[in-house]
């Protein structure tokens, strides 16, 4: 299901092509991320115009609110938020540790109280994989424990045998119930933990290699740590991970971030700086972000970029900025369409520069030109 | 450039066509507003989509802000809010009475301290159709003063002198000035004042048809008076307006009224009902509105609405509920976009109505249909 179409000769890029039961997606790819049933702001028809290639939804959010009840009867999650495409869930692991108040982790999951309304839940490993399967994913994330950052490396040890001991009850889950969506089955992604630790990486690699994953992410990366740490992890992870399986970093990064990790073998990216940036009145630019809320742009009439998508075309920074100033959501929606064209075209000229060989020249011209926020 | 096209035998009901610089209206219409340069939520390809016609501009908000300088650079409304169709602007007079802080009524205007930062400012006629010149909109309409509801008899006929001496110094600055947009004549709309008052109503429409102007609006209705008021004091203002000349009922109003108001001859209707009662999760059926939120749609997997537009097509009632409960902007975009497809499809049937002779079964079938909301 995976096809490894080229490889780029002076880095560990690939270009590479992933069948899904709900679509194809071309890889390098970033995946729009909606948390809670919705990429903040945006209609699927306007993911769709953006060439979104896959979404991703949130097992822990959607197991919260609206519920199982109301997934299961809607029919799953593509269904629900009116999407055909592709979706990848996570497990709800992440979240679970972020938002939930933890009461315990157990051998059996995690027990905790739900941030919406302190209703008590569990969340295992074969109950995070029947919700996926239940949501109709096309990608189900493994239940795993993220560990926090910094850590020590006993902690970030023990933890990785929880996870890998529930990684092998995922796969005995997947096995017995063969979950399916859009009549074809569900694709499994296991995840790379070990914090920081090179040795710990590369015995998690390789266990979950050995039970047989359809792709690898890597976890537990921008929870925090410096970036050469971040880098580090991708390059102590990707040794020990087949080529013939996609590789995702889960929750990356800037865009320069981004081409780097293509740059050390990596095919899939998600991450909610474009919609969270935009809330920010931040916008993503060749040069690096500005705040359109700066005095500078009240009477700048060019456009947001010079790459506008059509649906951001014809409309100016001084626009934008009054929208932005007066409380006007279409500001906002503007700012992330924006954004996530400017991730989505960031990628696909990825593919590009990496079908026609020149994915070396266009990761440093890019990363010479844009100015990390500093401010 | 107002042609009539047709009339109902039983109603003063008429189907018209007006032609303005940025393109031609079909009539009745209604007009979606957008007072800060934004129809709520909403992107100018999906007011296209929607079919709307025409929109609405506020100047006295534009004037606070971005304020005249930023419109002027900009090269007016059309091109800074990325809108190439039909745009009616109010003179602002009826914003500077309700949110400005009035110091003063004089002769050449009000003086107010704005909402927004409290500047001192002067509104008057000169400045009010000057503003409206270079907002470059195709209908600007006569600075005027609104009153109160309920107010005397005295308050009302020293407000309409002091209305229509505005009026004809607006009269003479547009024939001094005589503003285009487009290269075409800027269109402008004398507004009747007078209250509850069917005396003051028939010297107020009588003394605007003999200065003459493009169009007729009926002013101070929707502030607050009993609905019986309000169709009063449309009907007290028809039987003295030109047949040849398009009529505006200001700030109206729910379906089943605008179908009252076409009854009794009106043509344009503007109403800020459908996106805000959106920001209240609140839905137009054809059977009254609905508040998403409640319970009873949790599990409704049924469309918003039988008739919807292919923009909320595929979603239902329950996904819509959960975006909103989730605090997901795209809820209210959905809702948004639902309630002004309710209002903008109720006009073109009615048009269709009209054109084909059943008007009167039309709007006595929809009325009947069509609850008002009582909790
Ligand atoms: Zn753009
Ligand atoms: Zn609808």
């Amino acid at each position: 299901m995976f096809t490894l179409l080229g490889s780029d000769p002076h880095s560990l890029a690939r270009r590479g092509r992933l069948v899904t039961p709900h679509g194809t997606i071309e890889t390098p790819v970033f995946m729009p991320v909606g948390t809670q049933g919705s990429v903040k702001t945006v209609h699927p028809a306007e993911l769709k115009a953006l060439e979104a290639q896959i979404i991703l939804g949130n097992t822990y959010h959607l197991a919260v609110r609206p519920g199982m009840e109301v997934m299961r009867e809607a029919g799953g999650l593509h269904k629900f938020a009116n999407w055909d495409g592709p979706i990848l869930t996570d497990s709800g692991g992440f979240q679970v540790f972020s938002l939930g108040k933890i009461r315990k982790i157990k051998e059996d999951g995690v027990h905790f109280q739900n941030h919406v309304d302190g209703s008590p839940m569990v969340l295992g490993p074969e109950s995070a994989m029947e919700i996926q399967a239940t949501l109709g994913s096309d990608i189900a994330m493994l239940f795993d424990e993220c560990p926090p950052h910094p850590c020590t490396f006993e902690y970030a040890s023990t933890s990785l045998d929880l996870t890998l001991r529930w990684a092998k009850r995922c796969r005995e889950w997947i096995d017995k119930n063969q979950p399916q969506t859009n009549g074809q089955p569900q694709l499994h992604f296991g995840i790379v933990q070990g914090s920081s630790f090179a040795e710990l990486r590369a015995r998690s690699a390789k266990e979950l290699v050995a039970m047989g994953f359809d792709g690898y992410a890597v976890g537990g990366v921008s929870v925090g740590e410096p970036e050469p740490e971040m880098m580090a992890a991708v390059e102590n992870s990707i040794p020990f991970l087949p080529h013939d399986k996609p590789r995702y970093a889960m929750g990356l990064g800037t865009p320069p971030q981004m081409l780097e990790m293509i740059a050390r073998g990596i095919d899939m990216f998600d991450c909610v700086l474009p919609t969270r940036l935009a809330r920010h009145s931040t916008l993503f630019t060749k040069n690096g972000t500005v705040n359109i809320k700066n005095q500078t742009f009240a009477r700048d009439f060019g456009p947001l970029d010079e790459d506008t998508h059509p649906l951001c075309h014809g409309f100016t920074r001084a626009y934008v900025r009054h929208l932005i100033k007066a409380g006007e959501i279409l500001g906002l929606r503007l700012i992330s369409l924006h954004n996530l064209h400017f991730y989505l075209s960031l990628m696909s000229r990825a593919r590009k520069a990496l079908e026609e060989g020149y994915f070396n020249e266009f990761r440093k011209e890019f990363t010479a030109n844009y100015k990390t926020h500093t401010s």
